[in-house]
């Protein structure tokens, strides 16, 4: 018997789109129902949009909703999709509110998804959605192949690669 | 310090490509190493090819090269891309050769990666990464977002799902 | 005020796809309207499919349906896609029946549209559909970024490249 | 015997990428050789960079080097890529300068080529390409599937759509 796994989207580069008039991002609908069908999974996998911002506009106000939908939520295993600038603000956040019995992983993507076969998106759902089964309570971060406890990892803005911090 | 992991490529629809003359698929390069570069992976990943075959056609000293190469190797995270037909005998065959100490995983594709934005390796590229790094030494397949036991998968042929023995 | 453009789907490698459980080649349906809105067309087109063939497969019954389609209908530029091995043969017996006062081009694909960003076929639509505005009553192949007269022109079945047989 | 392609590109949307750090759109490499080997175009093109510039950027001293290159080129058939938002511009440009006995097709696309399966500058560069062979000596902007007369035509800011002005 599974457990159910809730996925929380909160929009990043993940989920935007090219808007051909003006040439800029912005959001339209989440992929990940779509994503989870291409990658033929078999999970029970519940998707929730929450929000769809950048996350450099991100408010405390926001986090405290993911917060609080987090708390409430029956699932012990939550995978959010966020935004990379701000991504390791909202781990952080999240651990300080000492959630219990729950896995939390945040992931995202450097590329948005609907840019096809230059987008990180896909791997990045893949891996972070196996760490989720996997790692004990706490708040994580998975990018890059890997995943970083919440206090222990940082983005390089130069590299665009995120670091952890017990390797200096 | 972050331990190696091994990626060992032996064909299988996950490297299959198009003959635009034959209309037959067929396999030239693996495409495992631009996609750790596309997923931006930053893990200490080394990929090395032993064979390039469909896995209908792989036979048991196909299969020896595969334990023995897993055997001698000195990592003891290894992730082998293989056919999906003959997935589970190959992790049979493996687990029955009792390799201690190390945690194989077997994951393939359904559509080649080749494909463009219908197939589903990418994905599974990222999730069998993650279940390497997280699991006990043994062997395992990773498809449709979940890991599996050796002795508790089987593919179903008319679905193309993996599915675990244990549900039933 | 512009002319309809008539477009007949036969099917061909431009339209098929990948089955996933058989790892066969096979048509579901045409991607053709979707391509003229991704090539944003405001041209004034209609799409019939007339079957969904291999062109290796396709017999002198088929073509009597589409050179009898092509007389009954009322547009004077049609545009057929068709599999590129049999594409030549369509289209003498086409110009055979001396159809009058209608341009007639002949299209299709070497990688099928949905196998993503190897294929040739969005390239073959645009320039077809260039052609058949642009070109005199006729019978016409368009491929390789040509057009070709219908009785000047052969397929290299070695390198799958069209030829005009004036050039030698 | 077949006449030579010159095809100058001068950036636009067509060519852009998306900066993964930044989050902002620029110019690397043209695409434009790989669209025509995807395209397997047997036509005799070559292909020159003349810059990289948005067109919203473009300055009349970039519609002289334009110009001027036309002019020198010993080919009678030329084929530009530019940004859409300035094509009509340009090609106004070129056709009050009087280059005598040249075609001259100016295509460009509303979403970047490298964006994958959304893109239509593969499918216009197609037609571009069939135009360019087709038409009289003169100016001409190709787009949506149509060519249009330089004299004829305006983009819809709104829609992203050209449109003919004798159409209203």
């Amino acid at each position: 018997m599974m457990d159910q796994i809730q996925v929380f989207v909160t929009g990043g580069t993940f989920d935007k789109e090219y808007n051909f008039i003006t040439g800029d991002l912005f959001f339209k609908d989440t992929h990940l129902p779509e994503m989870f069908v291409r990658g033929r999974s078999t999970l029970d996998i519940d998707v929730k949009t929450l929000m769809m911002v950048d996350s450099l506009e991100m408010t405390d106000a926001d986090r405290e909703i993911i917060l609080h939908t987090c708390r409430r939520n029956t699932s012990n295993k939550i995978l959010i999709t966020h935004g990379t600038d701000s991504m390791v603000k909202t781990a952080k956040f999240l651990a300080g509110a000492h959630v219990q019995g729950k896995t939390i992983v945040l992931t995202g993507a450097m590329v948005p998804y609907a840019f096809g076969t230059s987008s990180d998106g896909f791997f990045n759902l893949g891996s972070a959605l196996a760490f989720v089964q996997m790692l004990e309570p706490g708040v994580y971060v998975a990018m890059n192949g890997r995943y970083f406890n919440w206090n222990q990892v940082r983005k390089n803005r130069k590299t665009g690669f995120f670091e952890s911090m017990e390797e200096e």
